[in-house]
């Protein structure tokens, strides 16, 4: 994970924190005490979502129903279904039977803090909340949100992903450049790019947007992994060095860039993030 | 868990069986291979799954459809969403650090058979297929399925109970009889009670059928645990005795038949799924 500060150039840095706020606001919204739920599996979410993370994803998310015309509100429910989502990955994959990680964020880990039983229970509640509030009304185009989201959670997406890397550890697999990078594709750019669709869907794209919109995540989802092998000496840095991975991140970024161009101003925010990737 | 073999009376049984037929074949179908999947993933989803379980909860649902003068058919993805969420709950129920189960279904529990970190996965995985599976066109009421699916599966539902079950078992918490019962009403009820009116809404239930059918979930679900706990030997048997839990589960269950009388021959299967747990 990247644990950096997000730093974006001065002039828009305040539009772009305008929206962090708005997701903070929404996220603690979505934990916000549910009638009939145990106090303590609800503060052991909050934990897990609140105060932490560069929400990276669901400022693509609100960025891209923008760019096609929509307010970032309106991608705000789809926005946090996704950092839910991102988050209850983060928790499973820190278990001891997993990446057995000690610290998330910068402080202890769910299960260091809540229990292993409990760290999977939250994980599983985080999941199911983040569909619980898709299902909701006035999600504009819910269904079509809900699919990009399923599959790029599922099997094919983040928990294919997540096998793939155990495989890896394991050794069970030959894990080549090829299966390196597939497990990338599937880990992390598969939720990046459904960030960037569902907030194309939520602001009601035309076709021809959702098309580049998904050019868009898929270039920049890759480009993030290479970035995070990049930073932890990891997976294609080992094989082609760090300066082959830093000119392929650089042109992955570039042509990101160029498939939004015609998207206008509206797209400054994914613009924004775009350069943000490309100096951190 | 109970394990009995479904015994319903003979006249019915060739249609319930057509039945569970009908919804094996769908979570078959269901579990068939993505494309871009890991096999390995696939095939422990598929261990998990398949060929195990009396699909007492999918039976409720598609008979809920029939009871309103809908197919068992349109109810089918729902009633495998629900199979799907269910079997993902036990899979996590049975890991080490939940409640060490080291069989399931007489058979090796998935951990046991794949890992820890694979049963972590497994269920992720069912429960985002579950959710995957209604996000799919051609469900009628999918948005109101889900959310019911959604809040019987969460914090206030399924996954609650199972933070209550925990701080019993931990003894952090004061487990009294309304403790107990509330966990029941939870872990098991919930999602029975979902299974029936998911059953509806995907029949095109009308407001007065779908208030009897919850009902009629409620009640069932509630002598369901309980009959569990005579089985087992826990929980209210413990307090009050294993005579006047039977008769209470009698009661529910006769009360619960009472409230579907007026839906007529068309709620047959419901009716066949109460007696038998009314003679299980």
């Amino acid at each position: 994970m990247m644990c950096q500060a997000m730093s974006v150039s001065p002039v828009t840095t305040r539009q772009l924190e305008r929206y962090v706020s708005l997701i903070e606001r929404a996220l603690s919204r979505t934990l916000s005490p549910v009638k009939g739920s145990p106090p303590h599996l609800e503060e052991a979410m909050r934990y897990c979502v609140i105060g932490g993370g560069k929400r990276f994803r669901p400022l693509l998310c609100v960025g891209a129903s923008e760019a096609v015309g929509g307010s970032p509100r309106q991608a705000l429910s789809a926005a946090c279904a996704i950092e839910l989502i991102h988050t209850y990955s983060l928790v499973h994959d820190d278990l001891p039977a997993m990446d057995n990680a000690d610290e998330r964020r910068g402080r202890a880990s769910c299960h260091r803090k809540f229990g292993q039983a409990m760290a999977i229970l939250v994980g599983d509640a985080l999941l199911t909340r983040a569909f619980e509030l898709l299902s909701r009304n006035g999600v504009p185009n819910a269904m079509q949100i809900m699919r990009a989201i399923g599959e790029a959670s599922g099997t094919a997406g983040l928990v294919g992903g997540q096998v793939l890397d155990l495989q890896c550890g394991m050794g069970n697999v030959e894990c080549g450049m090829k299966q390196l990078e597939e497990t990338a594709r599937r880990k992390t750019g598969a939720l990046i790019t459904a960030s960037v669709v569902a907030g194309g869907l939520a602001g009601r794209a035309s076709s021809t947007a959702l098309t580049r919109l998904r050019q868009f995540g898929q270039r920049l989802g890759l480009a993030f992994q290479l970035r995070d092998d990049v930073h932890d000496g990891d997976g294609l840095v080992k094989a082609v060095g760090r300066n082959a991975v830093e000119r392929r991140v650089q042109t992955l970024i570039d042509q990101a860039q160029q498939t939004i161009a015609p998207l206008g101003q509206r797209a400054w925010a994914l613009r924004e993030l775009a350069d943000w990737l490309a100096t951190n």
